[in-house]
């Protein structure tokens, strides 16, 4: 069992969470929240809500309904296995998440193309703290996009590069044409559960991001109810900027957030009771001198903290952050902010991370190099989280050894013992040579460099995963002309 | 009052603590700690110690009368202030402490000079995040070694170069010459308060560190002696490493690091019952791949939140930490490390901060950019242990607003309210410009060049403080010839 750490209850207490619920349900009661989708209105009204032009207002009994049916905890299959996620289990991942530009090795940002998204998707597959793949980038310029739906075709590519679960995305009026989100959302899950040979458990989970303030597009909308409808677990965050789409002061944003993913969690469950669903935030401050989004400004830190504060609260899985900065190379300044964001996801804890590595400018850029040092933050939060083997038994051990030792003895023996194995992480990437440092950097090069030689030696050593002849015939209906078997 | 946000305590519990106090106990009656220093196994043997040869063994009541006196809080006074120190004031802090080599503005490594060493002292003077200045580099190769004591030289350099208060290294036997060390630490002691004009406060804080495992050099214990006599306070500190100089299991590293420091404190209260002391490690692991210290290594963290739930069991102030990085530029890994460090220093939290910024290669380089990038670190880590000003009467206010803006309303307003500024810190140094990156880099500048402007304006902008004719010629007397008024 992963520990909780809890590290967000040194700053929002019990107490704190009573007022947030408390105002939240006033917002919800009193402000409602905008949902533009005639079937998603027509759920709300037969469920009792009040219903005002696409504006849903409901007090706490519909709410408190709702929590009931939300699952705990619950897991997504595949033909190669189950994947946890809630509180109990280790958080659970997904790479790189879409930007449509990336920082390539030869430091320059280029738009990014299908070889790129590809070579995400080996990364990701052969990541040892990646639990889920995806598109890396949407969309590429050099994407066939003649066809009505060129969305499926992008999704079957997680399919074929990777045996790791899928965390999708939702199909938009862009990139799919000729037949509506929802049919298309409940086809994509149709093709997970036809590829698995899995019919009756979620298979995919998918991110649906609500419109700040208080409201939700029918884009999304139809992708909610679409995924529902199959069963399949979706998560519903906000992505609210304060002063912007959210109030200046933390407390509004937290407030709202709150109300706006409460009001889309409730929907989940009007359409299919018991559909597991994830309480989702990254909702962030605005910079007002740049007028920007700052995922990495602290402010983002502690609206996370309230949103796992609140999500336990309501005991629904979590997902909060990114290993996010807003630098645009993967410098002090991003490891600064990557390490601050994984900090409250990891020892938060969020049950789901997205973009736990890899991007850049808030979710602007990706980086292949970002994507492998931001591997080795993640992996120093695993150890962190660990803590300290504290035992009676251990202790009268260590206590024989620092007697053995004595005053200004040493420890240094032949063998380095598996007690300082069990204990130590060893960075991959990392310096920790001591010495001439010019030296040093002739020996190993500096740290984008070592980050480039993993980054060729992953991909070379990267293998298609092998899939049955009918999974091969199942993708080939939808994959681009290029990448079919 | 600094909010202590205590993020060790989801790492180590009170049984933990009291475990690790009890097998401290057996370490000190049973195994023992070697002080090499007549003077001071005198003291032990005459408050009933057992004494061994150069071990001193003692049992709970000795440690407990000493933990009696030992001040919870205490105060360095200058002529211009006051600096209070203990868990209710914010996280004192020191610069960069004395690296023998530095990383330059051109990506050189070079052995620093006088001139580096009081460059730094103009960016510890002009510094909003550093409480106290220090010598940044030791014994360099330009000063004047011609005289018997060319320590004093170096520490009349703090005082001629900023009014904040001193934090002190402990005179040796290579810089001091013809008197005892403890003579020396007396006449540093009495520089201060006749510079000061206080004769019966603490006006200086010095470092002192313990030999691991379990050992206090002659040089430290004459300089503890020297200080605690004059009623200045010290700070015992061990740099223990895990399968070298302490056990390879962090319980043991722990356990002994303990026991080493308590028997510190304990002399201190034997000497001058009440004076001020401060608990302080910076321990950490060693990386058997390279036989090096990792003060970046997440095994740190968790060894220096013991340390920290330990001093707060004792009632002491407590030092851990440092703005520490195995990395040898300011790079992504310096910013991971660099905030791992603070995180527990400053959410922990530690009443004293050594090294708060400019240093890389564990403590081997000395870095101006690092320094201003690390304030930044600093900087946030205030920013999030504010956390999030949440009462009924905001919450109240936040609603009205977000009653106001309604659903897909906004909250872009003329002007920036006054609540924004009051809950956003706005970043100096790190990018939060969104849009294409390279006409970013071309307005701004890369970050270490960023650094480098923000070094040249503070040094540009540095005064000299105003001092009195009698402080001038007190200083007179020890300046080094170049530096004199």
């Amino acid at each position: 069992m992963y520990i909780n750490r809890k590290f967000y209850e040194n700053y929002i207490s019990t107490r704190d969470v009573e007022l947030l619920h408390e105002y939240t349900l006033k917002v919800l009661k009193e402000v409602g929240v905008s949902f533009n989708c005639e079937e998603a209105l027509d759920i709300f009204k037969n469920h009792g809500a009040t219903v005002e032009g696409s504006i849903v207002k409901f007090d706490e009994s519909l709410l408190n309904a709702a929590l009931e049916t939300v699952p705990k905890t619950f897991t997504i299959h595949t033909c190669s296995g189950e994947t946890p996620i809630g509180e109990p289990f280790r958080p659970k991942t997904v790479g790189c998440y879409g930007p449509s530009k990336f920082l390539f090795e030869d430091d320059t940002y280029r738009v990014a193309q299908m070889a790129d998204m590809i070579k995400f998707l080996k990364l990701m597959d052969t990541s040892d703290v990646t639990d889920f793949v995806n598109n890396a980038a949407f969309d590429t310029p050099d994407l066939d996009k003649s066809q009505d739906d060129f969305y499926l075709p992008q999704v079957a590519m997680c399919l074929k590069y990777s045996k790791k679960p899928t965390y999708g995305n939702v199909a938009n009026s862009l990139n799919t044409r000729g037949k509506s989100l929802k049919e298309a959302a409940r086809g994509i899950a149709n093709l997970y559960k036809e590829f698995y040979d899995i019919w009756d458990k979620p298979v995919l989970l998918t991110n649906a991001c609500a419109l700040s303030p208080l409201g939700y597009s029918y884009e999304v909308l139809d992708n909610i109810i679409g995924l529902c409808e199959e069963g399949q677990p979706v998560t519903i965050i906000t992505c609210s900027m304060t002063n912007m789409t959210a109030p200046a002061a933390l407390l509004g944003t937290v407030i709202q957030n709150n109300a706006t993913i409460l009001a889309g969690i409730v929907l989940t469950q009007l359409i299919n009771p018991g559909v597991p669903v994830i309480y989702g935030s990254v909702s962030s401050a605005t910079d007002m001198r740049e007028v920007a989004l700052a995922i990495g400004a602290p402010e983002a830190q502690l609206i996370q903290m309230s949103s796992l504060a609140l999500a336990r609260y309501y005991q629904i899985p979590v997902r909060v952050g990114v290993a996010g900065t807003d630098a645009m190379k993967p410098d002090y300044q991003a490891g600064v902010e990557t390490f601050m964001n994984l900090m409250t996801t990891y020892l938060g804890k969020a049950d789901f991370i997205l973009h736990h590595a890899g991007i850049l400018q808030s979710y602007a850029l990706g980086s292949y190099e970002k994507f492998v040092l931001d591997e080795e933050v993640n992996r120093i939060m695993l150890r962190l989280n660990k803590g300290i083997d504290i035992s009676d038994t251990k202790a009268e051990k260590v206590f024989e050894q620092i007697k053995k030792a004595g005053p200004l003895g040493n420890y240094l023996s032949g063998r380095t013992p598996k007690e300082y194995r069990q204990e130590h992480y060893l960075t991959k990437l990392f310096n920790r040579a001591a010495g001439e440092p010019n030296a040093i950097f002739e020996n190993i090069g500096e740290l984008r460099e070592r980050a480039v030689k993993e980054i060729d030696e992953r991909v070379a050593g990267y293998t298609l995963p092998d899939l049955t002849q009918t999974q091969k015939q199942i993708l080939n209906k939808f994959l681009p002309e290029s990448e079919k078997f």
